[in-house]
């Protein structure tokens, strides 16, 4: 039976052969880990996804959330899916053993979550959202908080969101209105509209827990006066029983492209004055809140963007495997038999590029999920904040580099499929909706470029830069051992080369305050810096399937081989592409910048 | 009020400095015709599609039509609009005054054709077929023919399909498996399947008139034994009365992704053996027959593709302007307002790009239509013949282009909106639903671009090729003129020379029978090339709007910079990245063609 959702030989390549997941069971916190309980979460949540999730995609896609007497109505698959999910234990799969967790690195728990990511992203959004909220009060909390609310989201009772945009705002958080009056009482009182908010409202769970942004009184303007809250959808009496409505009033539902099966709301908080919040955290300082937990959001964001790129390219590739249609071009005999598609050299084109554009966010996703365990659990502090310091940089690029790249793979299964990718008949067309959200929401790619180009490379004096610089040269000199791969590393270099001179250049103009400038073309610079990122990781997965050609067996061959060829497509292919973008920069190149408005 | 379907002042620009509609009126086949005339008609064309077409268009998204007692039922906002359009006698734009038409040139047919096209796909789609089922009968069809299946589809009460592809067969048309038998009487019984047959069932009209390809008992194997017939959907009497049904049964209805409002169905022809269908022109030559009518169709396809890029580009652009959010990232000040979103960079860039390419693309459909006209009516036989040749060059470039460009404005403009452009609340991300069926129907991306690197380039000698480098050799020199123009006019020079050298050794290449390695890139060729074509198109606007601003009153020089941006937008960051594609053609790249099934 062909694979659906991943590709086992695949995940046990990035596991075993290039991020090494076994040298974490070194670490005392994975101690009591090995192989064998990885490969068993690794099944279990292989099976759920296959037997709770995937089956009702399609069902959720085609029977979004309905708004019924002021509530969200969802098609009664998604319990027991999300039950299951529960019932595995993996909304905790990082927490402590002694907190009822499995206690897992990241890098095996978020590959654990993408099978549910590929089987049913609308499904998925329900624990995702959980577990951030969760990790919020965990991080962040008071003991209180973390007994009446963390408690019960952990034994799966409660259920989470985050309540960022609002109507006017937008993606500019610091111009929020919503606003928290102290009550006296320690609490506080909460009144504003929030839109998109994924998960706001639904009956899978006893209580909803919102993570809120608002303003306090006091608070200075801009986004240093953001203050973080948490309003649960009915209130919670001390001994941790269920008590009355909250003012929290389910305005609407939005009514998405795609990822249906994921309620988005619009949510009225204190309508009638009475909406209950708590202060999380230190007063305007919500927004550092989030962000430290957004890191692993986002990776979160990413790889759910891989896995739907992922889905579409497994589907497509098994259907051109099965499908004959036409001849190849030198073939002149109209009655000899029609080839099946995946023999056309066009049709390989577009499974190839999937292939590197899934396989190679793919590594991404799970090298930053394991630069996130190192973070947590390196041998040293050093260690520690060098892993930071880089998965800080990388996290725009994980998050916008699939969202960007997985949804053109998409389309390529959808085109691959020809009139059936288009019809809802078939599941690609879904794949490709859903994914169009993820450009979109945790912050846009314009967001994104933004992040990385005026914020990111800056921090730590450049130390994350210098990082990645370096560990590319590193991957490159262990790639000049194999003369195999010189027409692989020589384009990566040339593209790193150049690259770390328009990055000193933008970072010196940036630092002179030519503004607007420097950051007017950053969406050029997030594509060229994402290509040399995955050009990296792809050179990295071609080190590793040289070494698996020198000593594998016959029966993995074939899978190093298009290892290699994936590799090749995207360093010969894709990254010299990237110089466009780089003479652009040093170019200072003004078109966009210098366009006028009223000239549209 | 801001444009909704088009630009009225671009589509001057277009048809009366670039493309000088006027000059028609010098011929005699339009000389009753003046640009009042041309006006009258697109004013009529933008009233009738506003009113009748645009209203109803999200509708017939959320209400697609329904298989009902063997039946397709459509919402009843479909009737009305199509009977506006004929009443106004868009269906015989471009027919003779005595037959009932309006004489007018393609061009300016097409011209007022796009605002239905922009204001609702799904209905324009009913009229569209139908014309060019009735140009195959005028063309192919006996005089009975046409008096029993054309003259009812020109007074209204019949509608067209096009019935090619078969489930197992595809775009492989050379394989169809549906056979008709010589009935004895002149007329002939069919048996077979069709799929994603549009408009194949519906009651907008009194008979549908079916234009099925079949094979003849004695039909040589291949492409060469395809045969055109007329099979009605009600038998027609030999005074023109309608009879009883014919054979031929809706067998169920694809559910697309979007384009939703046209019916796209599977029918059965001959289920019971008493398919009547009558042969259209020679035995074996339906193949030729269809191919002729369709380089019109392909005009239309690729115009149909650029308006819906142009209704997307111009919401996000109203949208752009309308929305207030953040503020220019040299502003340090968090309590100044924020500016609308057109402020921004990277905002402006996805506007100039939707510019670029709905606008360069809107002007290769309109030359198109133009050449078509010059096909027709230009003054001495070898200018028509040259017309042609250069027609049948750029055809598949018409069709192509939009359908992977305008596509790609259309989720630029999701992107514009943020998270509006997601939800179905608003129409942007309709347009992209729909535009995703274009790059698929008519011919694929990969078949258009076999069309034109395997056979189109060496046709007529390479006379198509020679024509078209001299008619971009003359614009340069103009733009010559220009020194304004130089870094706009070098980039497409350099261009150009380059795929001259490659497209030589390519077909060089074919002439010593490598196919399969000559053709295996044939995707880097159509976009180079095509390219090649919207950069010359660009030159030639942006040397338009030199000339404007020249001349021009004030209230026109926002308008005249606007393009002279937009050209240098394609110019300097589209064209030169063209080169990379190139590269790889002269290295005769093998990394697809040499991947093998097995390494995926």
């Amino acid at each position: 039976m062909p694979e659906t959702l991943l590709s086992p030989r695949n995940l046990a390549f990035e596991l075993y052969e290039v991020l090494d997941a076994e040298a974490l069971t070194q670490r005392p916190r994975f101690a009591e880990h090995s192989r064998e309980t990885f490969d068993a979460a690794l099944t279990t949540a292989r099976t759920i996804a296959e037997k709770y999730f995937a089956p009702h995609n399609r069902k959720a896609d085609e029977n979004e959330p309905r708004y019924v007497d002021g509530r969200a109505e969802l098609i009664p698959e998604v319990k027991p899916a999300v039950d299951a999910f529960l019932d595995a234990g993996f909304l905790n799969a990082n927490r402590d053993f002694e907190a009822g967790g499995m206690q897992l690195p990241s890098l095996v728990s978020q590959a654990c979550f993408a099978h549910f990511q590929a089987a049913n992203a609308g499904t998925t959004a329900y624990p995702f959202l959980t577990m951030g909220a969760a990790n919020l009060i965990e991080s962040f909390g008071s003991e209180e908080q973390k007994r009446l609310f963390l408690q019960p989201m952990i034994e799966g009772r409660y259920f989470g969101t985050m309540a960022l945009t609002e109507p006017h705002a937008g993606s500019s958080l610091a111009d929020i209105r919503t606003r928290a009056e102290p009550a006296g009482d320690g609490s506080y009182r909460l009144k504003g509209n929030k839109i998109f908010i994924s998960g706001g409202d639904h009956e899978l769970s006893e209580n909803i827990v919102h993570m809120v942004l608002a303003k306090l009184p006091d608070a200075p303007p801009g986004v240093k006066g953001i203050s973080l809250f948490i309003v649960p959808k009915y209130l919670v009496n001390q001994d941790g029983s269920r008590s009355e409505r909250n003012d929290v009033l389910l305005a609407g539902l939005f009514h998405k492209m795609g990822w249906r099966g994921t309620t988005s709301t619009a949510l009225n908080f204190g309508d009638n004055g009475q909406c209950v919040g708590y202060l999380v955290g230190q007063p305007h300082q919500g927004l550092a809140c989030m962000f430290q937990m957004m890191n692993e959001a986002r990776i979160g964001v990413g790889m759910g963007a891989v896995m739907l790129g992922y889905a579409g390219y497994l589907y497509s590739l098994e259907y051109a495997r099965q499908r004959p249609q036409g001849r190849l071009p030198d073939s002149k005999d109209p009655q000899s038999p029609a080839v099946p598609i995946i023999g056309h050299s066009d049709v390989k084109r577009m499974l190839l590029t999937q292939k590197a554009y899934v396989e190679g966010a793919f590594d991404l996703g799970l090298y930053a999920a394991r630069l996130f365990d190192d973070t947590q659990t390196a041998d040293d502090q050093s260690s520690r904040q060098q892993a930071q310091t880089l998965l800080d940089l990388l996290t725009p690029i994980v998050k916008s580099w699939p969202s960007a790249y997985c949804l053109k793979a998409n389309e390529l299964a959808i085109q691959i499929l020809g009139g059936h990718g288009y019809t809802r008949e078939y599941p690609v067309e879904q794949y490709y909706r859903d994914n169009r959200l993820n450009p979109i929401h945790e912050g846009t790619e314009g967001i994104q470029s933004l992040d990385l180009l005026g914020r990111k490379l800056a921090q730590h004096n450049g130390a994350g830069l210098k990082q990645l610089i370096r560990l590319i040269a590193s991957t490159a000199e262990r790639a000049s051992h194999h003369p195999g791969l010189d027409t692989l590393r020589q384009p990566l270099e040339q593209l790193v080369n150049r690259l770390q001179a328009v990055t000193l250049a933008l970072l010196g103009d940036l630092a002179q305050g030519k503004v607007n400038a420097a950051l007017a073309n950053s969406s050029l610079y997030l594509k060229a810096f994402g290509h040399c990122v995955i050009g990296w990781r792809w050179l990295e997965q071609a080190l590793h399937a040289e070494l698996g050609l020198l000593k594998g067996t016959a029966a993995d061959r074939d899978f190093y081989q298009g290892k290699l060829q994936a590799a090749r497509y995207f360093l010969t292919w894709e990254v010299p592409g990237c110089h466009n973008e780089l003479a652009l920069l040093e170019a200072r190149d003004d078109t966009c910048l210098s366009m006028q408005e009223e000239w549209f």
